[in-house]
């Protein structure tokens, strides 16, 4: 007989399943980054020059696509990364991740609102609070799995601890950005090009 | 020679195959969710201060993307649970699925509609009803697999009896919070909250 | 070694690949019917009875709603019934099944443009259009499947062209909602309900 | 002892994780097409004349989703058959993807582009453009997998150099269809017909 208990109700919840939620949401948030590209709204007949101008226009809505593009892969690559070694999961860490996603799921947004508002510091700060909190929460789920011992026993102490600290690079980068706002709020996300610099960890 | 039968013609439909399209649904539901924060349109050149209290009068469409982001991923759990000790399928279970999804699939719309007409009472019973329709069918289809004898025979009748009266939880919080509209609409959803003290069952 | 010709070549493409595409257009088809239901814009302060007002408007756009939900619902179930029989595959048929999935991902548009003039018979016809090509591409999935011996040797000839027959039902039914849109364009979508009606196949 | 080096960290990573990605994000990007599809905005009452001659302007975007539609498709299919005799991966392959993908996603947006200013040369060299630079990113990927010796060993040289050849051959299209703009750009996306008389490779 099964009993439904703290341990016992928690079987059916494996990695694997949270996996499935995290891959849908991030192919599914990289996507609709694309609805944010507006096609111009221009009165028939339009002219070549006028497309060409308002392309023109939108190069930053095309940086800020291709910028939130690839973070979110980043993302979605790092998170294959620590569930590789994440074996058990409980109500918590769960939530840890659905919060997590939540933060994921907004890049869309605050994505769109650069896009159109990047010369501006508040739609600056918006975003890299979003890539700041998105980055701490990834730490925390690290953190807290070794702390619970979720974490696969065969990879050593020194990895793990050498992965917490990597995960305040992300982080410290969006705290840069923000600094950088107050100087030059559209370059500020240029920061986030050092992360091709940062040695990999797990 | 497999002859196509009332009992046979149903092998190829396992709850394996719901799953997916469950989970799908919730994935997708989930990030459409973000399609219902609009990037505020402001003349350009906007200033910071339009931005600030364009984003500070979002307040509650971000309360809502967030509530109904939790609300969805606490029933994507639900369902995955419930489906763990579900071992059998037929048409009418399979149908209280699909007619659950179709409401899960319509909370972008009640969340867009409360996010922008919060402060009344119409829009707030409409999607407290979402809520409760949910929340109705997620417990019936527990409610029939039992009877049909889906559910995992290993499972004890005490713990099958918890769920059921269990069940009845969310659809409760959703009615009242459905009498809440009629005296303070726009904190009605706040009911909800509740849910993370309730004790969890399978 | 291997060596690339017209019968290896294929390999990699079993129908297990198909139905991954089919489950994710379906699942993102389904959920992205509920984009035709537009919040109403009210200018600020709105009243409940605005509100109430353009809700009751919408009563044909929910009924096309949950009517688009429930036979794009039909069409992915029929479609895993379809393959759970057939086990082989090859270029016809993966593009016989991508040209249906084409017309499938425009429902939609085709449930959106009868939401708003449903009550007109040129949207009626393109609707019903819509499905008609649906349930002929895949009545001709099935027609080619068994003609090139893709169909499980197991299942018999009699259940192969009873379900041939029963695939010109949902055809027949379109056909029959386009001859009504000439009489009562905005009530032709009801003879779908007939479906329900129609004893099921494999 | 797992100790993360350049080697080992990249266990994590096969193919089929990749591969989850790819059917993601292809299922959206094509059923996402049918968002440029935008139902006519006509004051109530409309008639169906109204109806009809803002359906037949919208002729051009039907062919567009079509066309973008299966494009789209034939890519899918091409990467599920590179991807059967691709057998590792690394960062750089994972990369070279992750760009891919981003260009697949902006599909929507292209298409879109083309659907309403197609009598335009701009947008048509951006639509060809975008179908230019996924065709030679699908061709590199093959090319740089052959070069680290990622390819199943077992599939021969000569079917190796073969494809390498082919994929020279949607590049190629997209240029001819190019230089077409400058003399036809609404007819300059028929050359993408071609690619049904192409023989196959891999």
């Amino acid at each position: 007989m099964k009993q439904s208990n703290p341990e016992t109700s928690n079987i059916w919840m494996n990695t694997k399943r949270l996996e499935t939620l995290v891959d849908g949401i991030f192919a599914i948030a990289m996507t609709l980054l694309v609805l944010s590209l507006t096609v111009p709204q221009i009165p028939y007949p339009a002219t070549n020059a006028d497309i060409l101008y308002s392309l023109t226009n939108m190069v930053t809505q095309f940086f800020t696509y291709a910028l939130s593009f690839i973070l979110l892969a980043i993302f979605w690559r790092k998170n294959h990364s620590q569930f590789y070694f994440i074996k058990k999961t409980n109500q918590t860490l769960l939530w840890i991740n659905i919060i997590w996603l939540m933060f994921v799921a907004l890049v869309p947004f605050s994505s769109n609102l650069i896009g159109h508002y990047g010369y501006l510091q508040v739609p600056m700060i918006f975003f890299n609070l979003n890539m700041f909190i998105i980055g701490v929460l990834y730490g925390f789920n690290w953190y807290y799995a070794d702390k619970k011992n979720f974490i696969d026993e065969n990879l050593d102490r020194k990895t793990i601890n050498y992965n917490k600290k990597l995960n305040l690079a992300f982080p410290a980068l969006a705290l840069i950005a923000i600094a950088l706002t107050f100087i030059y709020p559209s370059g500020s996300t240029l920061v986030y090009l050092a992360i091709f610099f940062i040695k990999r960890g797990v």
